[in-house]
């Protein structure tokens, strides 16, 4: 044997066929509760014109962007120019004779583009789910990739509390049935924008979420220290510390919470908001929605109800979130698209699975029966029974060639095949079959003709 | 409405809710049967490494690569070495300061590559299936995109024909389940590599081949004096000439075919071959499995039995084509894997099936019923109507907003909706909806108890 002399880009994966089936498992199970609400699929290219990404996700963001490179560069003709444009790129900046398209980034900004681009057909409220792709040219590390699946659902044109109370229905059915333990985190950045208004000032919000969204992680007193740095005064850091105070029943806190901001509009919006959507009963208990006023959610586009899921028992940041925003798709020449989305972090998903043993059993089970081979002859009356199970919807397989029992038992222990049917010389002559069951190692012999009613499972 | 402002790159493509679901169906239906027959899903990155990919498709094939620009550029410690590779880049070679990374071409080298790098771990016989997109610089034209999905199912470390018995019965039943009437051609390499043995010359192969691959288009002259122009003698040209003359059932081809090749024991395998494969007989009659002499198939690495599938009746190219290849992974330093593959032209499929109108009614329903938003009241509870009815897999939605009839009407049409549940005031005190059935107009009131067991369809 060779040296293998081949390897893949550094932060991406190949997924062989067991985990290929599993993360099909989790995509499917999101999808069909996607379904469920209304939500329609849409799909958009890997590339994007460079110029619809750029400047979308900040300077750091704008850094991370995989962009192609022209095809025809070694066009003698054009020389000159290339070697122009390339001097733009070493300072930094586009030039669309080297590069004018990239891989997307995320799904917001392809959603966008694609609802500017279409909003004329479309019928609004549009319900969009989209499960694809995306690659960033990040540092990689463990549970951070270069290529990953953003799984994201939204619903633009509707200002609705319905939606987000829908939204919160969507992560308990997907993570009920996924049988993922979770806790639904749930917010308003009107009451965040409340709590800026009642201290340094709503242009401050950022400042103060920033700092408050690192409780958990860094405990009250360096939230204090930061908000000291951040400019604020003892009086205004008394009130948020009363704010992060709050605590008990979601009743509980609306109710403490409607003291604080009891002379601010946006902040009892903002909890009459939060109060509707607890008010929408959820389909299931498995997943409880909590208010969670520390809550913040580092994107800035946010202007209304915020999520974010954590699963419980596990170290793991969070495996959702999503919110409110009032302008989709201003930026490409259409105004006024309001709209609220979720995200599922199918990556993350997949790991807490893997931590806790949630897959089911048979999500590893392709083949479900091997049919041996001890010969031509043999094999081809084999064959003719297993296109006869494959009309039944049954999958299997024959062994390619005649081989030792032991070669074509480890082929099917290997793949996880959990039957294996065997046809020698005499059950030719009786029209019969041996079936075992390879985990019980149980063996039976029945008719050729009942092969289609056994239960291969 | 402000000037929308924003395009997607040439050459690639959105796919709207129907058309994902149209073309899901197509995914879905090929997978299954793939499934029946022991394939198993392989997901490999979007890019690979550029010398995984470069040098495997020909002079031309590397032009149409698409290669990722490095990020990190601008970093003036490095901006005279990025020069310099810029030069390389300009003369039509590669830099690895500039670019590394590329974007798959097709599924077959990017399959090649896993196998090498894990062919230790792997059970062969391997069968996979891979179905993802692939890009291609390729000027855009009707029907041929930059950015297109191909739908691979390959077997390797295995040369029982066996295996080409059950392609072909994939390839019959997949497009029997599709309903697109078709012909599964199969002819074999050994067959023309004999034929060219017989005239100019094993060495002749792919100029006899070129040439008679075009008799469909040309007709027999101008194949003649192709070959005339590469190089035969009109005694050779003679043979060519007896063998595409010959017809008839695919015993009566064999037959014939023995007895041009009596003397040439690679005839004869590859006619042994050919027998063989159709001696095991097709799951269906939809689509018969075609001896045609004259099929060749481009691709160079071929070397026994290859496949192609022509829709009937539709003026389109291939829809499906494949081959058994010597050597999978000899490129990556692992030789001795030999294979056979086919692939479905889904793009295509998708054509044919337009154009003969072929996709189920269903396909295009997600919402299954549509509860109308007749105000607070109203829509608290049908929303948990509605909560109720997806607990039992009934796709439905309420209306976001109370608004007129009319605007909800047409929300139901334009999503294909078939169903609008209404309850108003009167049906909220006698417990009943009123359900109207959009394409007949028909309208029923039945208990809301009911509504679960009421058959959306």
């Amino acid at each position: 044997m060779g040296k293998v002399n081949v390897t893949i880009p550094q932060g991406t994966r190949d997924f062989g066929p067991e985990v290929v089936r599993k993360r099909n498992y989790i995509f499917e199970t999101i999808r069909n509760v996607f379904e469920l609400y209304g939500f329609q699929p849409l799909e958009t290219p890997a590339m994007e014109n460079l110029e619809t990404l750029m400047g979308k996700y900040g300077e750091e963001g704008d850094k991370l962007i995989f962009k192609i490179l022209n095809n025809g560069l070694d066009n003698p003709a054009k020389e000159k120019q290339a070697r122009e444009d390339f001097e733009k790129v070493l300072q930094g900046k586009n030039a669309k004779g080297i590069t004018e398209r990239a891989l997307k980034y995320d799904l917001t900004i392809p959603f966008a583009r694609y609802v500017a681009m279409n909003h004329s057909q479309l019928t609004f409220p549009f319900k969009r789910y989209q499960m694809q792709p995306v690659w960033r040219a990040d540092r990689p590390q463990k549970g951070r990739y270069r290529e990953f699946y953003q799984c994201d659902a939204d619903v633009v044109g509707s200002t609705a509390l319905l939606n987000e109370a829908e939204l919160a229905n969507i992560y308990a059915t997907a993570f009920e049935q996924l049988k993922i333990p979770v806790e639904i985190k749930i917010n308003n950045r009107k009451v965040l924008m409340a709590l800026a208004g009642l201290t340094a000032g709503v242009n401050k919000m950022m400042d103060i979420t920033v700092a408050i969204d690192k409780l958990d992680k860094v405990g009250l007193e360096k939230v204090k220290e930061e908000l000291v740095q951040r400019g604020l005064n003892p009086d205004e850091i008394s009130i948020v510390e009363n704010y992060l105070s709050i605590s008990g029943t979601n009743e509980e806190k609306i109710s403490k919470a409607r003291e604080l901001f009891r002379t601010t509009a946006i902040g009892k919006a903002g909890l009459d908001e939060l109060e509707t959507i607890l008010n929408c009963p959820l389909t299931t208990d498995h997943s409880p929605l909590t208010i969670d006023l520390t809550l913040a959610r580092g994107l800035n586009y946010y202007t209304g109800i915020i999520f974010e899921v954590k699963a419980n028992n596990v170290q793991i940041g969070s495996i959702g979130g999503g919110g409110r925003y009032d302008d989709l798709t201003g930026l490409f020449g259409v105004p006024n698209i309001p709209g609220v989305g979720i995200s599922f972090g199918v990556d993350r998903i997949y790991d807490v699975m893997e931590e806790l043993n949630l897959f089911p059993e048979d999500v590893y089970t392709g083949t479900q029966a091997l049919f041996f081979n001890l010969g031509e002859k043999e094999s081809a009356s084999v064959f003719e029974l297993a296109q006869g199970l494959r009309t039944k919807n049954i999958r299997c397989e024959v062994y390619h060639e005649a081989a030792k029992f032991d070669k074509q038992f480890k082929y099917a222990e290997k793949k996880k095949i959990p039957f294996v049917i065997i046809i020698g010389e005499e059950e030719m002559k009786s029209n019969s079959c041996k079936i075992k069951n390879i985990s019980t190692g149980e063996q039976r012999e029945i008719a050729q003709n009942d092969l289609s009613k056994f239960s291969f499972k």
